[in-house]
């Protein structure tokens, strides 16, 4: 492998300015700026992978997180020969694998970015999996923009790379200077972002960012590094042509064809026949114990259990059955009872710290090399990281969140704390699934359940302790629903899940007593929702209340309206938390906020009056 | 005044075990550690506020960032002489004032805390609103704790402070060491906090966090510093008590009534008749320009302009009449058009760069402050801030966000960029308003209705130039909406908002063509939501076609379907972004979700069949 450096960067900015051209619209010059740093790394052999078989586990790992510059990514794969130039001029449009950030559609995006300052927090997963897990030499480099580096996450994810010494792990930060609308905070003051950096002990290299020797020397010493390290590239945005050389005003534009035509000249001759060649990686592949089926589980009716004790239970019974799976959490694996987790299993287990952003990230980094991450926190600071959520949904990710201390049910600690709109976040991820058990033996079915299933999921836990319902074999599926109480008088459904689900029960029986019958469904799975059973309550009943531990916007309430509306237009009151949460007991709370048994016995008794009154 | 500051730290630490022991609950040991950082500040003479005028706007601000210290919060006041013993043991108890984190009910928090990390920003928008609004020389103090440093917020906060040199910000760090389940990543290692802060350029002050006079004079370090300072204190948590004190499995975890009487005199003779004093703040109040009348503004039917572009103009015409009005945005001005404002008003206009956490954060400052903040970035990136939103909800934030390049509709920079969940997550804020205008009329009088109202709102704004629908003097109240074609032979409604309306009255036309009546109702006003005008077209038109350039869950159909169900319960189909998004044209995209004329007509034959199909 002898490629010649220089060539091939005149050839992946002609193909730049191409695609871009050809798309009209996208970003050539955030592009321009990281050609040299790009193409030392790919083409200079330090960058090993085998093209052929991108899903290799030994392959060198690269996250373009300034996803915008998705026409520098696709134009060095197209130098490597694997898009040619009919295609690369599909940029950006529909049915095309060059999307205008880049996705899983083209083989060799290991993450969908585009969202900046998220692509550090994958790169932190990969070299986690690689270090820890895999136990694997390859190495994994992110290519960041000075921009990006205001966002928090990377900083968070800088922090957890230097404790966990990932020394596999190269940044490298594109200083192009100019941002979508003005200068950066630093502009090129490289100095002040090299301070920023090193004060988290990373190895920190500074660099002209358009010299292929430079550069090609710091990804060396990178290399060698006993740390982290991270690349600082002065750079130019635009680089290479005058119209828009480090010029005010040209993010995001790209030159119309008169344009390019007046300016590709100052390439010089590009040379189309070349083909950049990677290094080879060397033989590899994670070693993985043999599968085990789990062993089973004994609670006793009626015995009190937290859900978030039974989650607990639950990562370790199956862990055998699943030596993929990996356990995550954000420094309160004493509240989410991942800690027997972390003791059964140290090896499998991460301490990420109170940083659920990078938490995100880190866990679709290591879902994208293989692993099964269950990852943990208060359901409300999930929240936190919702936008690295959401983004993992265009990565297929397979993560498996679990949030505790749902509701106003926890009590005491206050609004703060409590998880409120967790569902309303969950449900709007694309084909996600939400769970929310209400008893041990639920929600140990349930995370079996969700280990073997590949979407993102969510499953929802209660603080308080809560007796079981439901006998050791009772099978919980996706999707589905369980109906507690049902007789051939139900004049009226109650529909909740977890901690209101005993509420509901007992306002059954309430209500039973001066004659009023009601239906009972367990509403464990929120996504998929079980709209069958929904419908013939509907149907059967007439009526439903709805009753839920969460805000009433995109909630449970909503879930099981926008079930029914199309086929069972239906009468449907939702109790929901409509008052400003405070601290008190539980007790006291879900009395304040019209969700106890007292309160749906209320609405019942409002709803359907008297045992006489017709329906 | 002449303050004890040794007897009134011991007075602290009764009143921090009495509080926490008579709750049975909360944070006495993460309350310890801080007794003297915060006793030498607020009675050391270093704070100046008039404590029976909390809200004067020339008193220093203080802000518990590690919002569970809130013992040690009120056990300062309770020093002051503001909480007497009888109500500091009702702390966390249903009805008090005192909660388990701070909340507004007590008149001293300037903001809620409790989820970590976010205090910090909350500082910066006092400080920028003292530095570069009111021009006042109050001080703004945060604590913070050595595990919530993780939080990629706190680094979004130091750099933006850095960059507006917030000489009247200081920062608290307590390095009590210990986290919640475990040591924190520096553990006692304060050096390796001090390398971080100081690589942005604060002033960093290292002191022994129990020695009053070194705690002492590092304020007055702060005080002197031309940047803004953080002083980095190691200490030990559970100070003072040798149960609990340094110890690990003491996090959230109150003395029992027996643990405690055989401890507390470790403490010696407590004091209980001393009262701290303050310094007083010297005079000051901003001075803001009389309110003066918006100009009004004139558009032409038919017209193409961008309701972006219509917020950017509006927010400049409606300025003189809101002198308290800023504008913050994410770096973003050229897409949002706040560049305008940004022209218009530099001296109110703040570049927050791409930190969206610290935007919202120091918005909440700036609005507890008394200014209306309108901020700007994305849709989709305001899901970074997610939980900084959902907190500022509970310190009666008066902010106003904008959020541009929504739903598919924005094309070929595909889905990274589409705001698809924010009408979810805006949905789901208490008391919250979300309104969706399609044109740039409805978007001048909704910015304006926005301005005068107290609530957090959220405006959505399209990307793409839509034609002007609505005659310049047209009223668009909040919570209002607009029936756009009605006649007595409508058999179905369309309910649509921003591009989506656009599609529905097209589809509309078609249908028409072919006999079939539909009413066409531009709902731009998603929450509060125009149940009447709802419910009348479900009771005239017997069906709800609902259309959306948004996911389906917690979007318009679930906001449509949930004003309906109680009342009116009526078949409602949601037509929404249902496939996964990519890159293409937005007529493409609209076509691909089948949210377009073509799908809206497709839809209502197939329900409403034949023109004389009984419906």
């Amino acid at each position: 492998m002898a490629n010649d450096l220089k060539k091939l960067s005149d050839l992946v900015r002609y193909y730049i300015l191409e695609s871009t051209t050809a798309a009209g619209s996208g970003h050539p010059t955030s592009s321009l700026s990281a050609v040299e740093l790009m193409v030392a790394l790919l083409f200079g052999g330090r960058f090993r992978a085998d093209l052929d078989n991108p899903d290799y586990p030994n392959n060198d790992r690269f996250i373009l997180s300034k996803g915008h510059a998705s026409p520098l990514f696709y134009a060095l794969y197209a130098a490597a020969g694997r898009i040619d130039e009919d295609e690369l001029r599909t940029l950006r449009r529909f049915g095309s694998r060059l999307e205008g950030h880049p996705t899983l559609a083209f083989p060799y995006t290991e993450a969908a970015t585009g969202s900046l300052g998220q692509g550090l927090s994958i790169g932190v997963g990969m070299a986690m999996t690689a270090k820890y897990l895999d136990k694997l030499p390859y190495n994994t480099f992110v290519l960041l923009g000075d921009g990006g580096m205001a966002e928090g996450s990377q900083w968070e994810a800088i922090q957890l790379a230097a404790h966990y010494r990932l020394d596999n792990l190269i940044g490298i930060i594109d200083v192009n200077r100019l941002g979508q609308s003005e200068a950066t905070m630093y502009g090129h003051d490289v100095g002040a972002i090299v301070r920023r950096v090193s004060g988290f002990d990373w190895t920190v290299l500074e660099v002209d960012g358009h010299s292929l020797d430079e550069v090609t020397a710091a990804y060396d010493q990178a290399l060698a590094a006993d740390r982290p390290a991270m690349i600082v590239a002065k750079t130019l945005k635009g680089k290479g042509f005058s119209i828009f050389e480090d010029a005010e005003g040209w993010h995001g534009k790209p030159l119309s064809r008169e344009q390019m035509d007046g300016v590709i000249g100052e390439l010089g001759e590009v040379d189309k026949s070349i083909v950049g060649e990677l290094a080879e990686p060397g033989d590899g592949r994670p070693l993985l114990p043999e599968k085990v089926a789990p062993p089973g589980f004994d609670y006793q009716l009626g015995e009190k259990t937290a859900t978030r004790v039974a989650y607990g239970k639950a990562l370790v019974r199956i862990a055998p059955a699943h030596p993929e799976m990996v356990v995550l959490d954000a420094e309160v694996n004493n509240s989410t009872y991942t800690k027997y987790f972390k003791e059964a299993y140290p090896d499998r287990f991460f301490q990420m710290y109170i940083a659920e952003q990078n938490m995100v990230g880190t866990a679709l980094g290591m879902s994208r090399r293989g692993r099964l991450p269950f990852i943990s926190t208060f359901a409300t600071f999930f929240s936190r990281a919702y936008d690295q959520i959401r983004m993992s949904q265009y990565s297929r990710a397979n993560i498996k969140f679990a949030g505790s201390h749902v509701g106003v049910s926890i009590g005491e600690d206050g609004a703060s704390q409590m998880g409120l709109a967790d569902i309303a976040l969950f449900r709007s991820i694309f084909n996600g699934i939400v769970v929310y058990p209400a008893d041990a033996v639920a929600t140990e079915r349930l995370v079996e359940g969700l280990a073997d299933r590949q979407e993102i999921a969510y499953i929802r836990l209660t603080r308080m302790a809560t007796p079981v319902l439901y006998g050791n074999d009772e099978e919980f599926p996706i999707g589905g629903s369980k109906v507690l109480r049902e007789s051939t008088d139900d004049r009226l459904t109650l529909v909740a899940a977890g901690v209101t689900l005993y509420e509901a029960l007992a306002a059954h029986d309430e209500l039973k007593e001066i004659g009023i019958m009601t239906r009972v469904i367990d509403l464990y799975s929120v996504k998929p929702i079980d709209w069958r059973t929904l419908g013939r309550a509907a149907v059967d009943t007439g009526m439903i209340v709805t009753v839920e531990d969460h805000f009433p916007a995109g909630g449970i309430g909503e879930a099981v309206i926008s079930a029914l509306a199309a086929e069972h237009p239906v009468t449907v009151h939702t109790l929901a938390v409509r008052k400003t949460p405070r601290s008190g007991s539980p007790a006291e709370l879900l009395d304040y906020e019209e969700i106890s048994r007292a309160a749906i016995v209320k609405k019942v008794l409002e709803l359907r009056g008297h045992p006489g009154t017709p329906t």
